[in-house]
């Protein structure tokens, strides 16, 4: 299954090339396939909070190239002044977004690169290889996860079915191959996917400019419909699973993911459809307790009120929370590249971080 | 209260005037106000085909107008030719679109004024003198639902309160004031309403292009919302009712209306929130045992996949049902200005037909 994932390799959302990092620019994907060059942090934190990049893992991946774009800017200078610099660039990047925790994991492990370094100079190699080496375990999660979700769609049920996603948890979220999207296209290959329906997710559109795109590139057979479409396909549709990412799951197993998800969640289990949630082990945050410790991001209004930059309304008050939390209760399963957790709750989540329980 | 909404009203979304069909263009609000003259009734068909003009009541008003329109045009021929254009004429109009019953309802209503005509002479003043009386007695009728949706609400609690309703059941969508919304207009009259939040509706956006607009010009307190977003804010929002309109009404009491009601019926129940559907008794259709038996219209692909005529994504699959329907057990009340039927079935919706179910 690896080498067959690997084979359709053909959407890379970022990359790491002579020491700049280089972003495909999801805000114009897929009528536009332009890409962005971030020399600086500053540069980097502006693409993590305008959404050039987007989707949990891939955030944590471009904050940490963004430290090292810093580290190389400030790391000449004086002991003294080269920290502080570098220390106020960090701050900008874990400014960028809230929600998702893979970004502060990410700047974490890279400041603990610089806190093992006591040298006068900075550690520039050190943290550019940490930042590769986060990019491509994140690249190695999402191979494992695939083929771990796809053994339980077929544990299941053995047939071709149909899938429901929800915004994009796909390579362009990820470093590669994607979290929900890698366990549907390993389905794919394994001849589990009868039709995969991927809610339009408004309102970026996450669902229809990505997701879709995505997949149909792959071959795969899918179709966008309204968010508010979802609960009368589980009904008519023959749907078995709802397939999301997540950008942090804490310590008892609570979801937070975009929008919408926690509306899935419920009305899958009205309809007896279930939900797997696929994330990698950067996206558990142990430290949390419960979802409802988890900062919610509010954005602009204009992104409900206006599309592609153009009204659709008059200026109008909106309430645009980016992202809900989902009780672990409605849970069917969390899929990481530690392991499996079936109706998560507190203990499971930590036995899964201390020796991972492998299906 | 009839006087106080009387005061209030602003938004007048058809006329008839000078044997001329003026429509409100919906498809372009609130951004530009343009008015559309229907002349025969081809145009008229057209309008409702492409929702220059929408919502189950006022669908049904502007094709009575058109078949005043094709009397007026075909009522000087001879007498078996202007029957048989007339008759043709009628079923373009029956065809525009397929699922609110109040357009069937309303050229019904036109035949037996044709039926009970037996002269050679093509009863133009009598057709003329009925399509004005259904637009205005759809006009009282809002009223009339009005004031009982609201008792019902201050009935439950006192004390202002969080509403959410989905789509456009407001004066855009009837003869004036609205269903649904002229509900929560007369709630607002009543002290009850602290915050109404609004559904955007895709595709059409008609949550935050005409309800939000609509509500906001009489100074109601609106906020519009991604729909994927209703849940969440069922949780953390005090939400007590979510108030809607109908297409259609079956003997059982189940309910046809935009895609998204259904599942906010159902996470509505998750979250003790109640569900009341407003429409005039000429949305219910008897002859119809079960929702099931509602043929449900499927719009283009491109409703889904461009905004305001541009492409937001590359030519894809997509799903895009325009309506769902609504089981009559997740329903709280129906409010029809015959009375109020709170947990609807058969038996209490034969009962409110033949006599009134009246609070």
């Amino acid at each position: 299954m690896r080498e067959q994932l690997l084979a359709t390799e053909r959407i890379i959302p970022l990359e790491w090339k002579q020491g700049v990092l280089r972003l495909l620019d999801q805000r114009l994907l897929p009528l536009q396939q332009r890409w962005l060059e971030c020399r600086d942090a500053a540069q980097t934190a502006a693409a993590i909070r305008d959404m050039v990049v987007r989707g949990a893992p891939a955030i944590g991946i471009a904050a940490a190239y963004g430290v090292v774009l810093a580290a190389r800017q400030h790391g000449s200078k004086s002991l003294a002044s080269w920290r502080d610099l570098l220390a106020g660039d960090m701050q900008l990047l874990a400014a960028s977004r809230p929600t998702a925790v893979n970004l502060f994991w990410a700047l974490e492990r890279m400041q603990q690169v610089l806190d093992n370094s006591s040298g006068d100079t900075c550690p520039l190699s050190e943290l550019e290889a940490t930042a590769q080496a986060i990019h491509q375990a994140d690249r190695e999660a999402n191979l494992a996860m695939a083929q771990l979700g796809m053994e339980i769609i077929r544990r299941h049920c053995d047939a071709p079915q149909h899938l429901l996603t929800h915004c994009n948890a796909g390579a362009l979220a990820t470093g590669g191959f994607g979290t929900a999207l890698g366990v549907i296209r390993a389905a794919h290959l394994a001849g589990l996917v009868a039709h995969v329906h991927a809610d339009e997710t408004r309102p970026w559109l996450q669902g229809s400019r990505l997701t879709a795109w995505e997949l149909a590139c792959d071959g795969v057979p899918v179709s966008v419909n309204a968010d508010s479409a979802a609960a009368h396909l589980m009904r008519e549709g023959d749907i078995t699973w709802v397939i999301v990412g997540a950008d942090r799951i804490t310590a008892n197993g609570d979801v937070a993911n975009k929008i919408g998800t926690y509306q899935l969640a419920v009305l899958a289990r009205f309809h007896d459809v279930r939900l797997m949630v696929v994330a990698p082990s950067s996206t558990i945050d142990m430290q949390l307790a419960s979802g409802a410790d988890i900062p919610i991001e509010q954005r602009s209004a204009d992104e409900l009120l206006q599309v592609g930059g153009q009204p659709v309304t008059t200026q109008l008050p909106a309430f645009n929370p980016v992202f809900d939390v989902t009780p672990a209760s409605l849970v069917d399963v969390i899929v990481t590249e530690l392991g499996v957790v079936e109706q998560p709750d507190a203990a499971k989540m930590r036995q899964l971080m201390q020796t991972g329980v492998l299906h």
